[in-house]
């Protein structure tokens, strides 16, 4: 018992992983001089928001082992032969079951059984604020790494940094579909470059490349509600529709509108991933989408400024040729005063002028 | 003993802080029947790079408390009538150490403090791993604060984007002073708008609103040389100098350069933090400064595009007075073709108005 206790703690200082350091004190408890080498030894743990689940079962039978995880579900009766501890944290919980060897003080492997509950308890409610920890700090990676690619690829275009968005956000949330998408100004639609490859193999929708004009379905009450939408039953949800035929099967769908205060500048969409969508999920997307927005923003600054650049230079392209045939020394080119140019051309010269010029615009 | 070693194991489960944990261990050893309640006890460790040090004795006296520390350190042997054990983790350590009480077994006090040391050492781990993994996602979430203010108010000044960033960094790496600028393009001068207004309390130089046309000292360096610069002895840097007479006085000193590629935006420094700069705080600065980076390529796009409307409408401006004289009716405006213009004006009105135009502009 004493040694058990004394393993149980070396356990619990080890830097083990979550699994390793529960095989551990499994492998402890079967050791144990308390509860005997003929015992019969569970620990079953739900799985959490951010921790899995945990089922082990040594000596029992497999129909006994069913039975077990109704009794660690609550839904059946402890037997009087089994003796339990419970464990719990970090919103999820469990248990450890024994049946202690022949002739053996139920009272000490009890006691034993305990101890090694509260290292567990304790050891869940470390590995959830770890895993969520470790979570964001990838997140945090992703977006440094996306920060990272904008500011040092100047030219990069809108697809590719909306390409790059997706991809990360496809690898932390682990879904295998998803598209990020930005609203054309101009024109208000959604244009998205950006469909994950394997949505085509998998949907025998024809047209790659979409611009939407209206927003349906989930994506689009997204984008009219610029609110993030979470769902793990996605066919069931009544925003859900306007899928076009052909497409993929959505189960769990995760959306993020990309703002820049009210407006909505694009949407980050992922979908169908394998164990539904969590809060550490929507985070994630809300960070990526934020970057996101901050990319898709200054492209737009720099797009204006082009066009910008490019309306007022086609005006003044068309006005230098007139200014330069006015003054082929290019000197009156400086001229900067309208009383100038009035007293140059003289009142009579500028009738004619406008006369002529009427004339030779065809009346325009 | 047993009893104590259940203590230990609950203890290692409980989810107190890294200082109330290490004062239950102590509270178990001192009412452990192995040391016996006459024992002296001590808990030393160091700081380490994100971990607090910790410095508990009992039943020493001051004197033997100050060898304990040498002890500690490795400076002085241990006296024959201590047990010790170390306690080793996260690049620091330390170590437990006892006089057992009146008649009691060394051994079982040794067994005693081993599993004690085992345990401290991997919550000393866990602590130095979630102390950095807090970090991190503090740092994440001051730069989605950043982006958060910058996306929700499109008309933030580059002042108030500086004095954000600022606000932010020193707040996550406790510095006292510091100062975030940018680099003008137009002139590729430094321009401080947000050096702390501490700063000026404690600092004499009069000029408060600097504008740096020559980079010198530490922070010179890092924009000359486009990397961060970390250092905890400023004063004795050779890079160091340049600081203004009545200047306050640089300890510590950590700075980031703002940067797109190879292009320098702008600078984040700190200076004086009272524990030094360590990596955690180089990180920190870095990730401020990348969307400090992000803001400032935005406001210079944005500040770009209305420079280039103001250009090209100052030029239009000047040449619409122009058109506007020789169409008063607005129409010669929309004249496309060279050839008409000269037409319009014909040879010999062309050759007078040279000369007319050069005589008014003064022969410019």
């Amino acid at each position: 018992m004493n040694t058990s206790i004394e393993k149980l703690l070396e356990a619990a200082g080890l830097p083990d992983n979550f699994d390793a350091f529960l095989r551990r004190v499994m492998k402890t408890l079967r050791g144990s001089d308390a509860s005997g080498p003929d015992a019969a030894l569970a620990l079953i743990i739900a799985p959490g928001e951010n921790t899995p689940g945990f089922d082990l079962a040594e000596n029992f039978t497999l129909e006994e082992h069913a039975r077990l995880l109704e009794i660690s579900r609550g839904k059946r009766k402890l037997p009087e032969e089994l003796i339990s501890a419970g464990i719990d944290g970090a919103g999820t919980g469990g248990c450890l079951l024994a049946r202690p060897g022949a002739g053996r003080e139920r009272a000490a492997v009890k006691r034993l059984l305990t101890a090694a509950a509260k290292a567990i308890s304790g050891r869940l409610s470390y590995e959830d604020r770890e895993r969520l920890l470790t979570r964001e700090r990838d997140t945090a990676d992703a977006t440094t790494h996306l920060e990272e690619v904008f500011l040092s690829l100047p030219e990069i275009t809108m697809e590719e940094a909306s390409r790059t968005v997706l991809d990360e956000a496809r690898r932390l949330t682990n879904s295998p579909f998803g598209f990020a998408g930005h609203i054309e100004p101009a024109t208000g639609h959604l244009h998205i470059p950006t469909l994950t490859d394997n949505v085509w193999k998998d949907c025998r929708v024809k047209k790659k490349n979409f611009i939407f004009k209206e927003f349906n379905g989930l994506w689009g009450w997204v984008l009219k509600n610029k609110k993030p939408l979470l769902t793990n039953t996605a066919a069931a949800d009544p925003r859900s529709g306007g899928v076009p035929a052909g497409h993929i099967k959505i189960s769990s769908f995760l959306a993020v509108p990309a703002l820049a205060g009210e407006n909505v500048l694009g949407i980050l969409a992922l979908a169908n991933s394998p164990a539904g969508y969590n809060k550490a999920d929507l985070e994630t997307a809300r960070k990526l989408a934020r970057v996101y927005s901050l990319i898709l923003k200054n492209k737009l600054a720099e797009s204006r400024k082009a066009a910008e650049e490019q309306k007022y230079r086609s005006l003044l392209d068309t006005l230098n040729d007139l200014v330069c045939n006015l003054g082929p020394d290019g000197r009156i080119l400086y001229v900067r005063k309208r009383n100038e140019i009035t007293e140059a051309f003289g009142g009579s010269d500028l009738r004619r002028m406008r006369g002529a010029t009427n004339e030779h615009t065809g009346g325009l």
